[in-house]
């Protein structure tokens, strides 16, 4: 067979020949902005010409930050197309952390949003590597402490639409990469290859995975700078895919007119994104019958949450897993053909667990004494292995930690049934061990969303001179303002679906969970938080 | 990312772990065999363990002689697995070019169906290489001249059901290898490699494309030695989609009741295979709503076949092309969302056409002067490059000929519509020259076939003192015996169809038309046989 290398340039390429008519949809800050593919090319190519005269070579790193729009989609190819490659900053990184990736990766040159810019501004005289700063916007160049300030538009202007992107190198050369918060300690960065991620566009496209498709019409909630949107701008420009990209305003209501107006079939986002929108459907009515699902990552989707949609509003929920380590998609709640046979709250009970392994990329669950049974109820850590799962953190020493014997180990625990669904019973490191016992703040989370007066719920593990650890429960309620509930009401609850050990010694009532920069649960800080309570309290 | 190869192990471990549950339906000798992935897996270690123990060391050649059947299905795993390469024999081919592949391959065994025995017994002495022959047979051991037979079933008991495939192959290392008819000489042998077959197997997987997944029930008629049966085996292991296969016994009758019994959802084979279904269908009533697509590739199905399957049947037919060379699948007429705004003649004429090309691959259409315009009109020489397409044939001469510059240049004449549809035209080889300008023997060949009383047609070109060349209709009426139609009303019927100089010279009602071992017309043996008629005329 040829040894043709597997590379983004053929992806672009395709969408350039074959889909010149189909378009992509940017809520930018003057409003909507529609184009093809056909110009979608010319003006990705421009960028090509244009970084190259800033200077850009092969292997370079060029940072963006920026929310999901077109001029974020040209970055998106022109930069490994190119062969350089492209770094997508979390712009809700702490400062100092954004300096530090910015500084580790050697970002030679930036594409900053215009409303992102007094971000940079701030930390302009830490970042050495940056010869220069391209500033995306509709309209004039914004005021700036900063001197020598590019205007995207007007470099495009000038840049040279028949561009000739690369088509030699080597499929495993970096493409992309993207920092991970560490629970302590700087950001970790993950490169992601061509070969990469042609094979995790692959995935994405196949029937029985998530089977992006030309008559799709994708929107990513999820944000391009983070894991690539799921990968999703890859594979919709890949496949023809119609592409909406809601720019820096995502409100639920923005998100559901966007939805309603342009037919969407498919959106991506985290639980966070499709609560919001369950209330504002609760609210205001909206024709989402395009849908075909949403797909929902990053952290786990309450059961509760995904009948409500399904049954309520009759629009499909696909869970899924991965990390900015695997791409990111690793395991897909798609049914099996013999699901159809299953009671609606049967197939609940598989749609709330993350789902099975994705083809191409190989498993272990690993507990106590090796790999686990298939019942459902053995917990082990889940180590992945495939051509979009990262061999090590970029020049980091952490790597060790995660990488060992060529598999990652995820930090994540899991259950697997016996048809291959995995289920995440909790992070190694929030695991509540009870008596030598081990008991899942996932599983009392998600019993505990599902009470109809809670919003949000986190458990966490306080000491215990007994048991070594105690689960307690911080519940955010619907109506914060009304104590609809009371602390004993929550445990009667709960105390129905888990053994008596497993019932929280406390629930203590919050306004607002502390979460990450992508919106999970900030454990950590929350335990810190609670000992201090329990503390002044005792 | 991580240095993880592409192989066929993982494929199959796939299907033992994640869908030990679902059934491979066999059609043997003995009647319909029906087992599970799990049962299948095991005995594929077992034959895997057994020809370790014959001597079978990585890189050796094994080859097959024998149907679509669960035991092929098992050397299809068994051997590339081990490390070893799976050759799979054309048994339509003449017993002097069979003795030539199996000696140009060096095949140390042979898996030989007791049927075709006979087949192997007149040739035995003429194979040198070949050191076992293991009988494929539900029963008794045939008696035989050949001494030493191995019988598989006896084997299959001694063999080690946990036997170990290797994780640790090259993926570009060789896992399978078919030959193809040349025009003249001996059979071209291409050699697949592991990484080829699983990304050709995604690509099968594709929404876009032909999206085999898990709940299909995939039913190969074309035969698994015949370019891996179009891929369709090794996609159906790694999706677990159930597998329906026929066994010896093909009659359009028998597919019909396979198809309606074991619910069908794809089935893939060539137009003449469509053809006698099609008569089937007129003849005998069948439930066949289960059918998602009838796929079609091999030669051009004509318009007309695939309007009566659509519009009479129900059942939706698709449109493919490829070649032995090129895994084969290369080019698929998917439709577009666009196309839902066509009238159902206007669909009628994109599904006759081949289709739009495969993600993962690339084109070039060669005319006259360069790439021809995406116009539908241009013809030019189809030219493919990518991971699933051939490099070279094996150890052979010929290479120089069709591959030049890194592509695949494949004979095949074809025009590309605006939107990317490529339509075979001719083969190079049978473009008739006329005047200087170009006759497309396959449009004529389509326009007569959908004549209500034509059967098949072949359209030869014979040579001319002014003209150089010109067309000549070689027709199979469907009544044979009644002759319904004459010769001028047979130009009438074209003569709206097509410019005057087009037309062809004369009509020459046959039986039958020639065809090679694959099925396709035989047009060197048309072009000598309608010679030596014409001059015995003259």
């Amino acid at each position: 067979m040829m040894q043709t290398p597997l590379l983004l340039t053929a992806m672009m390429e395709r969408a350039e020949k074959f889909y010149p008519k189909k378009h992509i949809v940017s809520r930018t800050e003057s409003g909507i902005h529609r184009f093809t593919y056909k110009e979608w090319g010319k003006r990705t190519r421009r960028l090509g010409s244009v970084l190259t005269n800033l200077g850009v070579k092969e292997g370079d790193k060029v940072g963006t930050l920026a929310w999901n729009h077109h001029r974020h989609l040209e970055a998106y190819f022109a930069i490994p197309c190119m062969g350089a490659v492209l770094h997508t900053i979390n712009i809700r990184l702490s400062p100092q952390h954004i300096v530090y990736i910015i500084n580790h990766a050697k970002d030679t040159v930036l594409l900053v949003d215009s409303d992102l810019l007094p971000l940079v501004e701030k930390i302009r005289d830490q970042i050495p590597h940056v010869e220069s700063i391209i500033v995306m916007t509709d309209g004039e160049m914004p005021d700036s402490t900063i001197e020598d300030l590019h205007h995207y538009e007007e470099l495009l202007e000038k840049g040279d639409p028949t561009f000739s992107f690369r088509h030699d190198l080597d499929e495993n050369a970096p493409a992309g990469m993207c920092y991970t918060s560490a629970t302590t300690g700087n950001p970790k960065g993950v490169v992601y290859s061509h070969r990469g991620i042609v094979l995790h566009a692959m995935a994405l496209g196949l029937a029985d995975t998530t089977g992006i498709m030309e008559r799709d019409v994708a929107l990513p909630v999820v944000p391009m700078f983070h894991v690539n949107a799921w990968g999703l701008p890859f594979a919709a420009v890949w496949f023809g895919t119609t592409q909406v990209l809601p720019g820096p305003y995502f409100t639920p209501g923005l998100i559901a007119q966007l939805m309603e107006k342009e037919k969407v079939t498919v959106a991506a986002g985290v639980p966070t994104i499709w609560l919001g929108l369950l209330r504002e459907l609760e609210e205001n009515s909206y024709d989402l019958s395009s849908v075909r699902y949403l797909l929902c990552g990053g952290s786990a989707a309450p059961r509760g949450m995904i009948k409500t949609f399904e049954e309520k509003h009759g629009i499909p929920f696909m869970h899924a897993y991965g990390m900015t380590e695997t791409s990111p998609l690793a395991v897909v709640a798609s049914m099996k053909s013999q699901h159809e046979m299953l009671s609606n709250e049967e197939r609940y009970d598989v749609k709330a667990k993350q789902g099975i392994l994705v083809p191409g990329l190989e498993m272990k669950i690993l507990g106590k004494d090796g790999e686990v049974e298939w019942n459902g109820r053995e917990m082990g850590e889940l180590a992945l292995r495939g051509p979009w799962i990262a061999s090590e953190y970029y020049e980091d020493d952490r790597t060790e930690d995660a990488f060992r014997n060529g598999w990652l180990h995820t930090g994540d625990v899991v259950t697997i049934d016996e048809e291959g669904y995995i289920k995440i019973v909790d992070r190694t490191k929030d695991l509540i061990k009870s008596g030598g016992e081990w008991i899942s703040s996932v599983d009392l989370e998600n019993a505990l969303m599902s009470h109809e007066d809670i919003f949000e719920a986190a458990v966490v593990a306080v000491p215990h001179e007994e048991w070594q650890e105690r689960p307690v429960a911080c519940v955010v309620l619907k109506d914060a303002e009304k104590r609809t509930v009371t602390e004993e009401e929550i445990i009667d609850f709960l105390r129905p679906q888990f053994a008596k050990w497993w019932l929280p010694d406390k629930v203590i009532f919050m306004k607002e969970i502390p979460k990450t920069s992508v919106g999970k649960f900030l454990k950590m800080a929350l335990r810190d938080e609670i000992q201090n309570k329990i503390s002044q309290e005792e």
